[in-house]
């Protein structure tokens, strides 16, 4: 297969997206639809923040459930469960919506599925998902980076036909560390330096050095008048294309911010035989290897 | 003489501020003195932010200035020029108005000067100045906390009757690690735990350790819906208390974040003859000795 987004090689290079952002069309009879606005909002600024989505009831529950989850008994010593090493915090539950009935609901729900299948016009099914804690005081930032860059590289998908879905759980401010974006860059792909070692997986969910933009990329992508950030109450759910830029500062408040992402692709756009630029492909809990696509709930 | 803010005990104590924020009055006189919504602002928030103080010719002035500074004959190998250790890229001057005309001028300048006169109704000296150069990408956080307490405990300064003024030369934006306040935090004291080791400030103005309030009292003083930034264009002026809690994250962005900042103090407020709570006074380059008023630009 044909690798259009050539990467983790010796030199960076920035070349054009090579497909649509949207592929779908607005559907006025579907009132979880986006609308043409928010389409074009999504296609132009590779991101869009929706408010007042889930209730504050909703994400109570929600906010209990992971927290129930951390001492779920099919999870204990998985990988898919990570504490803190110093203070053994929960920082990260991966694929929630495999373990709780509430989360596999939330990840079919309407107000998500619809619009991630309007965007990219097909049946969809999740590629990977996760609750993120960024911790009061201790939360540390996350560098700039393309998601779609790493799920080329090291899971095989081939084309960005694929995006981000989350939900804030906590409000996300300009303060605590909340995900900023750079409007526009989706539409450009940044071709990093360096090959990818053995089981990089290991060490990129904690500091990523490979699939990492260099600072004239970053300069060349960015424009300081242009950066956005994704603030919002409970609730809001915020959808970001694939290829989108974006980064995290550190958290320095003393309450953490916490988020719930579900990562949709295209039944379209399933693993290659192998991924474009790693040795092996990422664990399944990271790179799902289940194609089913999703179904409203029952 | 009595010691009215306890700190680096064996316990965190959380008092009441022990005298007036706003010394001074408004002066319908003098163009450059705060008006009375101003410095109700001040008293209440503990800062106060103003746009458009400096024009950007001055700024640009400012800028070239300093990265002249660096080469400047008489501050080679002095403590006050800080290099990045990794990278040799300038990181701080301190007190540049003592090594540039320029600076100089900009700390007695009535924009500053007549406010600082103002708020602390009384002549006032400069206890310390810098600039700081938060580099893009690799800027560091700064934790919570009070300025005053470390002059209190380390420089002997017995009362609060000091405040920062503050020039933005770059633009400071939710994106760069600008600083982030609590509003009306100057009002209370956070007396912080542990024994001032001696020489503590080499390792402080990295990263500090003592003085430095714990979860709790965070918890106590802040309120999420309340936090500020310090945001603004370049040439914008802030003023903010001496007590305020202040604290600010890393700088993810390509580009660096870059402010001015001189200590006013009031000559009222000259230091104790020992400080009140470390073995010695900080060096002089970081809390001046000479308490001389300063006058006009001639």
């Amino acid at each position: 297969m044909e690798d259009l987004y050539p990467t983790r090689r010796n030199e960076e290079v920035i070349i054009d997206r090579r497909e649509p952002v949207v592929y779908g069309a607005p559907d006025s009879h579907n009132s979880n639809a986006l609308s043409a606005d928010q389409l074009a909002t999504y296609e132009s600024d590779g991101f869009i923040i929706i408010p007042n989505v889930f209730s504050a009831h909703e994400v109570d529950f929600m906010v209990r459930e992971y927290e129930t989850l951390a001492f779920n008994h099919d999870l204990q010593g998985r990988e898919e469960l990570v504490f803190e090493p110093e203070s053994n915090e929960l920082r990260s539950i991966f694929n929630p919506q495999r373990f709780s009935p509430l989360f596999d609901r939330i990840s079919r729900d309407q107000r998500i599925k619809d619009k991630a299948q309007q965007i990219l016009d097909s049946d969809v099914y999740i590629h990977q998902a996760r609750i993120n804690i960024k911790r009061g005081i201790h939360g540390k930032s996350f560098p700039w980076h393309s998601d779609f860059e790493t799920w080329h590289a090291e899971d095989g998908l081939p084309r960005m036909r694929v995006l981000t879905a989350w939900i804030m759980l906590t409000e996300n401010t300009p303060f605590n560390g909340p995900l900023f974006l750079v409007p526009g860059s989706h539409k450009q792909f940044v071709g990093c330096v360096g090959e990818t070692p053995k089981e990089h997986h290991k060490a990129s969910l904690r500091q990523q050095k490979y699939g990492v933009p260099s600072l004239n990329a970053l300069n060349s992508l960015m424009d300081s008048d242009k950066l956005a950030g994704a603030f919002g109450k409970p609730g809001t759910l915020v959808f970001h294309e694939g290829n989108v830029m974006h980064g995290s500062p550190d958290n320095i408040t003393p309450w953490p911010r916490t988020n719930l992402f579900f990562v949709y692709n295209s039944i379209h756009n399933t693993p290659a035989s192998k991924p474009f630029a790693a040795p092996d492909f990422r664990p399944e809990f990271l790179a799902s290897q289940n194609f089913t696509p999703l179904r409203e709930v029952d």
